[in-house]
């Protein structure tokens, strides 16, 4: 008989992988930094408080990569979570947040400990129902939305982004738009929703492999969105970590080529695990972007509780992320171990009914 | 005529310090870190998610500067800042908190932004009244204390601190015991007030001089208030930056000399500025530790503008410290420029009536 766990979220996982065990859990790359985030950065440097807002070379990188911007457009966080908690901490409590379901598991907690009230607008085929999006915008303050996406792998079409932002434009509803795996889409370039309205979220931990150096930021032309953010993060972090925020620039010094090759393995990843799951049998969205996939799945918790317990393979609950009948896989793995994963996946499918 | 400057709070001065200022404003050491902090220190570490509690090694180093303790009763934080925002928001809306005024800045709006509600219990002589403090603390879920105290550099008496860990933990009241100046006393060791209602918070910042590198940390040996603050920073920061983790294990190599000169220079000065803000007629109380003092000062804002903008020398006001009638100043500065900085003063006293 297997124990059906209770793990209430992805923390529960967090420091039980260890030899043997295959992890489609924790989102993350597994391959290196460039070799240049570690150049000319000095541990020794001037280690006083930074400004807020963020080290004003680091913005000005920045300010290349996002066309007619400034380095007083950006603020830099410490990684997308600080700044999608500060942008909806510094709105009004008790207003509505559209929020396309399935979600990045912290989008929720995020919004309902701003005090704002979600309203979910349900993914069809992984990707954003326009016309549901249309009839229930107009009663918020804000939209998130997430392209590439954590959980789907889904990328919307440019021409939903451009819908989302004229319709929101109109009706002065903010985007926020969380791009952080803007440079893992396998199909095509970004596009960088933008305007007065629009707020990007994004970091420096998938694109360049650096999650634990914590170095994100957000993009917005609207003075009072980054002064709003500057002022609370001035009493809640103050700047963020100086020496991160120097591996990040030097990052940034990275060839195109280092992106392209990432992208490359990316995409060998996704097709093998992607095909993998479907010779098992499951029904999934094929992964545009990003490196989820996030399969139906009869009986998840079982099945979840089985693959940990017997066979030392981690996935996440679907639930976690607003989807109770699919589980969400990680394919941050070599092909070797994905292949071990299916492999047991597949040997733990003939005790429970998944399909 | 002196133009009244509008500024709203120390965020105003950051980055105006320039060749000729002197800035008795911002609350940071001007002494390098010990050279420990920089040994060892592995940049290209494995640079993936750790754990949102923090490092394991940092947490149990610190273990053995808490009698008692396991690395279990502490959180990593970016800065001292993050753990008190993240204390206060884990707790219930609406409820009140017991804030002795002058208070640290950043208190009031931490404090706001929860969602609770401050209740003021007015120092006497820089020092708690602990019988308006006992009238109080019975309707407060908690009380945030600050000794030493940053604006005012008192050290609250041991039995002040025993009287408050007392009475608390009969009420069943909370203590966030903010310690981040408590190796810079210059009287005494200090006093860490304990309990299982008690949340110290703490940083390497001022002890280390590595404020740019925001790392601090929370102690609770309340299980549920260590597993609060995680759940909640899984989603608003995730872990704390890894090369600063490492910084702060480093810097704790330091040896206690380290400190201990650390303290004589402070002390130098301390003496020096109380001694020569006397000498100008000011009224103030001694500093015991930490780095401000806190003197009265008529028509505040005016000086704070006529010093800023004919003599370059930057203060705080007492205001955004909950003490209008006063003006801080930190000593963060060696004495010569102390010096200099006080005959600015002395010179701008002849324009306004300060005394």
């Amino acid at each position: 008989m297997t124990k059906i766990l209770k793990l209430k979220s992805p923390a529960d996982f967090i420091g039980k992988q260890g030899p043997g065990v295959i992890s489609f859990g924790s989102g993350q790359p597994d391959l290196p930094p460039p070799k240049e985030t570690f150049e000319g950065v000095d541990l020794t440097r001037d280690l006083r408080y930074g400004l807020i807002q963020g080290e004003i070379k680091l913005r000005e990188k920045l300010a290349h990569e996002y066309p007619g911007s400034t380095a007083e457009n950006f603020v830099i966080t410490n990684g997308a979570s600080e700044a999608l908690d500060l942008i909806f901490r510094s709105w009004g409590k008790g207003q509505k947040v559209l929020l396309p379901r399935p979600y990045y598991y912290s989008y929720l907690p995020i919004i309902q400990m701003a005090g704002m009230v979600p309203v979910f607008t349900d993914l069809i085929d992984g990707r954003i129902d326009i016309e549901d999006f249309k009839k229930k915008i107009g009663k918020c303050k804000a939209v998130l939305i997430n392209s590439p996406s954590n959980p789907t792998g889904r990328v919307e079409a440019i021409e939903t982004l451009k819908t989302i932002e004229k319709v929101t434009q109109k009706l002065g509803v903010y985007v926020v738009s969380d791009e952080v795996y803007k440079d893992l889409i396998y199909e095509r370039e970004n596009y960088h929703i933008h305007g007065n309205h629009v707020i990007t979220v994004n970091s420096f931990s998938k694109t360049y492999c650096m999650c634990g150096v914590r170095v994100g930021y957000l993009w917005s032309s609207d003075k009072s969105v980054v002064e709003g953010v500057c002022e609370m993060k001035t009493h809640t972090s103050m700047n963020t970590n100086l020496v991160g925020q120097d591996m990040a620039l030097s990052a940034m010094k990275a060839p195109k080529e280092y992106i392209h090759r990432q992208q490359k393995i990316w995409r060998q990843r996704r097709d093998y695990i992607y095909e993998g799951l479907l010779n098992l049998g499951f029904d999934l969205w094929k992964p545009e972007g990003a490196f989820y996939v996030l399969p139906k799945c009869k009986n998840a918790r079982k099945f979840l509780s089985l693959l940990y317990q017997d066979y030392q393979v981690i996935t996440y609950l679907g639930e976690w992320f607003g989807a109770p009948d699919r589980i969400r896989l990680s394919y941050a793995l070599d092909i070797k171990q994905i292949e071990e994963g299916l492999g047991r996946i597949q040997e733990a499918m003939k005790k429970v009914n998944v399909l």
